[in-house]
């Protein structure tokens, strides 16, 4: 057999798209001939083989995917539904979902949903209707489970989780909001300001439940004025949320935000107002975001395996749309601390 | 005529994928009447007509585009090529790109060429044979022109031009380095070391002879021992660039970086050496991606209109797609520098 990649589609310097046609024309035989030698579907003579196959080498062979698809009902295309592509922390699992699946000869239909639930809908089914082997599902969170349900291919969620019915990989929410209350708690602080986004996310609610585990075990009371919800997730929301704690004199000594983006938007007020982090106030991120290491000071945040999560799940979506049967999979990794300068 | 929009894609909630036989069995008719009251295409009585309408307005429709796409060669799909998709500058491209071709009812195959030409080229390869109607182009820069010009469909480049075959949407480069050299000398510098990318890169080349240019005009000698290529480019070679001015001996009183990425790996250790910008070292960037925003201090930049070239992008292309006979199009905007702390 004929080496399976150049079947697929020929990287020649000077290539173009050749098809069956012009193969034929060129070795003199038949189209059907070219066709045979190519899928191996009817046995051909040595002779006629080599030569063929020669002149796929000379000219390289671009088959018509579009036709193939109908055919093979596949077609090497991967959905990517996710909320935001300008957060940092979709990119670093798309570039990650991209490298990998490049490495597998598929390519990627990104869609961003801006956390929109009808633009969402309308993806999902265009999607679809698109024939994408397998989708992965960074959602708005909005529960679309019932529609998902109904989708004839493989979907592995990532991050945000909705029913228990699909593959997914994601981390242990919980467990970060525990491991960045604990290290503040160590770190001598007595009243940490929570800022998270909307609680109707369950990644939300999950950080929520890991700090208010945290403060329990430390005898510390809960104090829900220290809790803020930011809505939308963005700098602005953190400088504001903080900015607001100040003005409503609620006291606090350290803020631990459930995104780096809001945690960076609180560094940014409180430098501003020459409350330097980490004296006397203390702050945590979580994602782990690029900017966390790059701005000065360098800030604490619970970190989040990216392009592990990226990956594993392009690497699951696969099996499944091979059909090897691992069943449904639901793979839940353990953020870490990584500790800097505002803690 | 009925609702066109209703045809190609149903976004209803209770939306499954319907085809014509599901249409057919429940209004009662045969397919082929299905089919010509969608498509028009063959006369139906008034009375069957609107008995199938109603069904398909109770279960919606849902093509086979992937079937459709071989009869109208068409698949509502744009290829996007891009070096890198944790460059916040491409990123921003691509955002307002997807959001204006969502609005148009394309979705992107998003192709992330990591800077390596083989990647590139394959890719290219693999987007025509899926048969994309159109492509945007933020290519490697390493010339793959006689590749594209064979390419059957419509593109526009972006950013980084290639021959002049094509259509394309870029900024005036030599005027974004004339603009932050000329500021930098008159905020009183003398000795302004320029950071850039590979001067294989006409964008980098461009912006080299603006930054002459200006030291010319304001009777400045070019000295090149304060010309350093950096690549990658990435904080740390930013941050490597300077420290190696310093370890080399070498006078300055300016920095001005050709990318973000530079200036602020050049910020950060002028920051961590002590050496706060705007004094001694002033500072300017190129690019106008967040961060130079969001830093403390916030760095001054030549700024590209990002969204205005992604959006315009699009625009050209699909007017190509629709053979408006625009002819051959480049627009080449204006940077505007942005005056921030650190200049």
């Amino acid at each position: 057999m004929h080496d399976g990649e150049k079947k697929i589609v020929s990287i020649k310097e000077n290539a173009d798209l050749v098809t069956i046609k012009d193969i034929a024309k060129k070795a003199n035989v038949a189209p059907s001939t070219v066709s045979n030698v190519l899928n191996n579907t009817k046995y051909v003579t040595e002779d006629i083989r080599e030569r063929v196959l020669s002149v796929v080498d000379e000219l390289g062979y671009s088959p018509n995917l579009i036709a193939r698809s109908l055919k093979t009902k596949q077609t090497n295309t991967i959905g990517v539904i996710v909320p935001d592509l300008t957060n940092a922390f979709f990119i670093e699992i798309v570039n990650a979902i991209e490298a990998y699946l490049y490495e597998k000869n598929y390519s990627i239909l990104v869609c961003c949903t801006r956390e929109n639930k009808q633009k969402e809908k309308k993806y999902l089914l265009s999607l679809v209707q698109k024939g994408i082997d397998g989708l992965l599902f960074l959602g708005t969170g909005l529960n679309p489970s019932h529609l998902l349900a109904k989708l004839p291919i493989p979907i592995v969620l990532i991050d945000r989780m909705i029913g228990n019915q699909f593959s997914s990989v994601s981390i242990d929410n919980e467990l970060g909001g525990y491991l960045g209350t604990k290290h503040l708690l160590e770190r001598g602080a007595k009243r940490i300001s929570f800022l998270l986004g909307p609680l109707v996310l369950k990644t939300n609610m999950d950080r929520l439940q890991g700090y208010q585990r945290a403060l329990a075990e430390n005898g510390v009371i809960y104090d829900s004025t220290l809790i803020v919800q930011c809505e939308p997730v963005t700098y602005e929301s953190g400088w504001e949320a903080v900015e607001k704690l100040d003005m409503d004199g609620v006291e606090y000594d350290a803020v631990f935000a459930a995104s780096d983006f809001l945690a960076v938007g609180a560094l940014r007020y409180l430098l501003h107002k020459n409350i330097r982090a980490p004296a006397p106030v203390k702050l945590v991120g979580f994602d782990g975001i690029p900017i966390t290491e790059i701005f000065t000071p360098a800030i604490t945040t619970v970190n989040q395996p990216k392009r592990k999560m990226g990956e594993r799940a392009a690497q699951i979506l696969i099996k499944m749309m091979k059909k090897d049967p691992e069943g449904r999979v639901n793979e839940v990794y353990e953020p870490n601390l990584i500790v800097r300068d505002t803690s």
